[in-house]
């Protein structure tokens, strides 16, 4: 069987936004007890990342990381249409990941102690981000 | 049910390689409504990425970032032997994808407005690339 | 059909461990024909990659530019609870992949062929690492 649903994330802008427990009950509203979950994020200055989730220092040294790849307003930039953190998003998009795919068993996502899912937002600014998760499997254990 | 195909890109070096209206056919052939469309590239020398697909310059800039974090040529480099773009096209691969999921929704990969899937050619020379594109779901939607 | 195993893999401290064949054995169980074969690593220090599998200074190379991305023990990390290498192995795992999906044909992984998959640990010292590996599809090609 294939469960969809669409998450609508209000960002407050820059910054790691975890969506775990959001999409842990997708899983469970799905009924599905073994089989996958997929996430993809509709946009190109946005990403999903896999992160340990316990210390927030991870994400503090993580977007200090991205900030020196990837700096805002580089003069070799070319596209900045929509200001100094617009090409600066895209990359650290294409970076990070758009789609992703978890394992589901006994009627949740399979993650491990430390793992977390998190929504990365790249625009300084608050945006209204989507992320489709799709649940496929089978009710009880093959 | 699942549906295969292979596209097979021939590129004319280095740069990215717009394959959306290609996918968008494969799903359409698949006649699948409700699922997923998996892309997988067969390659360790281009890669995949979603990426605005309006502005060009954001894929020239995108280069530019590109040739600056992995050089060509790089002194460090031990592997060389198919030329200077040989190990930076492998670490460009490994920085980006090499397969991705794409929900399809009403027969189509359900794409952001500015999405575009791309293959990334990282050698300088034209290749034949292969890209496996596998749609699974169902005819209706659920 | 759904299949799922899990792999252990004990990690010698950083670096790259191959486990292609692992895969494919346990495509070779599942008795799946055509489908997906669909990777997940549970944890946030060690990730997946997809690497040229023939020439070992690839992953030479590709260990010495990890160093230089994201080095060990940066005085900029505030996350260093575990030692120097403890935050650059969040980075490493985040510019690379904590999940693939391989197309499935005639019960193998169809990888090109220079394609090898990889656990690549992150962290300076020896790791028990677990990865599921899912098998959905058929066991007649459709």
């Amino acid at each position: 069987m294939i469960y969809r649903e669409q998450l609508t994330i209000e960002t407050r802008g820059r910054g790691t936004h975890e969506i775990t427990s959001q999409v842990q009950h997708v899983v469970e509203r799905s009924g599905v007890d073994q089989g996958l979950c997929f996430l993809f994020i509709h946009h190109t200055s946005a990403s999903l990342i896999v992160c340990e989730n316990a210390d927030p220092t991870v994400r503090h040294d993580l977007e200090r990381f991205a900030a020196d790849l990837a700096p805002d307003g580089h003069p070799s930039y070319r596209h900045d249409s929509e200001g100094p953190d617009d090409m600066s998003a895209h990359l650290r998009s294409i970076l990070t990941l758009t789609s992703l795919s978890i394992p589901v068993e006994g009627g949740r996502c399979d993650l491990g102690t430390w793992q977390g899912v998190f929504l990365w937002e790249h625009r300084t600014s608050p945006h209204r981000r989507r992320i489709s998760v799709t649940v496929t499997g089978g009710r009880d254990a093959s």
